[in-house]
């Protein structure tokens, strides 16, 4: 099984290099075993593998859980980055990915744009109070890279403002390393065409038509300056915690990947269940003695 | 099949009068069908039909979700506040009836000991930060009830504090119902056996070890006073919001019971997809004009 954590990084030529999403596919399928393993219906067999990957996040999330109500002054937790285009499948990828975990463990946090309170205290200020608790696994749904993305593309402020806004991330997520929580960023990444089928898929459909807003279509109209501010977002903030580019055409191929992003966070962590720190026997004793 | 939330509900002999607990077997399992409908294992049926409740309780917390997307405003949500002794299956119960429900719409909060700083605020200050937001299934495990409940019993606080806050909660819910949050409050009751099975099973087992505290055989010393206590906190605050007991000893019994509160819940707020507020063909139009 390859690393895909070193498959789908992105950044390594470099801060002034921008990513160039347009050598990616994301229609293709990088680390998916061939044939051989998958059978003839790789996509059926990517849903048991991710189930299978999901109980032992499952375990791994308990564990870190464990270690977070033992040792809360360990700091250790999770933070999973989710940025996308529209109808990327963030959504799709935390129902099927994280659901697999206890939502008890989970955190989550969905970030809109910016209420009239947040948008008076820095940028990370909304970030900083969202982020996951010792012990916890985070997911943030879009993220601080919305403000060198939309804001950027969408001019909601001007270059002095959002360019500083790359170094003071990476001050930010190299702290946040740096206290113990293990960051995975990834960008699920989806064709042009890809989001025209889903978007019409959404207006065609009565349980999705919610999901759309005919400011989608404004985003879209500006798919090459997004795909521009992604580019040089993920290459000057790969600093701390490296970005991730994950081709996202192939939802079945979406969620594996992103199990096995996952599961490799985990892995580096080392987790065991704490031993307990009181006397088991004597308390056992204590126990049995009481009617 | 029975309305599981009349079979369960407690309270209603008026709030002078204590709840009566030991007159509810935490070994039974009132409204299970015979076994004509659940055949020879009522277990194996039961986990059956949690998972097919669970569908059900996604698709409605969906539909819930997408009213607070589109209509924030009407504030909906629903809150549900689970209670019990320790090794009650709080846990459990959340991780195996919230975990059918899409992680993204769950908003779940332990309540513990309060922080300095909670402590410094009134106790419902904690409790309306971590209200769920519209569209959204929150779930408390343990609550403001602690108020009356461990500071009674342990004695955190004087008679004169305590007392007063029946009425405060009273009010509270009743705000919080009026503004649109349907609130289901449910004691997970388990025996004073079967509580200690379940202590020792923690400490035979170094997966559970660290769920084990020396403290909660403390709590457990106290069991008369906190049945009291509870009995007392059922009857006086049912008022806006009835409790719900549930025998609990067998935990597919408890989480069957809990689908179904949840889904009667769901049911009387005849939830329904929103109309699109836009032109759906003008919008399709527009797509497909797009290459």
């Amino acid at each position: 099984m390859p690393d895909m954590r070193s498959l789908l990084r992105v950044g390594s030529e470099g801060p002034d290099v921008p990513v160039d999403l347009t050598a990616i596919d994301p229609q293709s399928t990088p680390g998916l075993p061939g044939r051989k393993v998958t059978g003839s219906d790789p996509k059926l067999w990517a849903r048991g593998e991710v189930e299978r990957i999901g109980a032992e996040l499952a375990t791994q999330q308990e564990m870190l859980f464990a270690q977070g109500t033992v040792e809360p002054e360990l700091g250790r937790s999770v933070l999973l980055v989710l940025q996308a285009m529209d109808c990327g499948g963030k959504d799709g990828a935390v129902k099927r990915v994280a659901g697999a975990m206890n939502p008890l463990g989970l955190h989550i946090k969905a970030f809109g744009p910016p209420t009239p309170e947040e948008r008076r205290h820095d940028f990370l200020w909304r970030i900083r109070k969202a982020l996951p608790p010792a012990g916890y696994v985070g997911v943030f749904n879009r993220s601080h890279y919305e403000d060198v993305l939309v804001v950027r593309v969408m001019g909601l402020a001007p270059e002095s403002v959002w360019r500083p806004r790359y170094k003071k991330i990476n001050d930010f997520e190299r702290r946040l390393v740096d206290s113990g929580t293990a960051v995975v960023k990834v960008m699920l990444h989806i064709s042009h065409d890809e989001q025209r089928e889903r978007l019409l898929s959404r207006l065609d459909d009565p349980t999705k038509q919610w999901k759309f807003n005919p400011d989608d279509l404004e985003a879209r109209a500006r798919w090459d300056d997004y795909q521009e501010a992604y580019a040089e977002a993920l290459a000057r903030c790969s600093d701390a915690a490296p970005w991730h580019v994950l081709p996202a055409n192939r939802k079945w191929y979406r969620d594996w990947a992103l199990a096995h992003l996952l599961r490799e966070t985990f892995a580096d962590l080392k987790l065991s269940y704490p031993k307990p720190e009181y006397d088991v026997d004597a308390q056992r004793r204590r126990l049995e003695a009481d009617g």
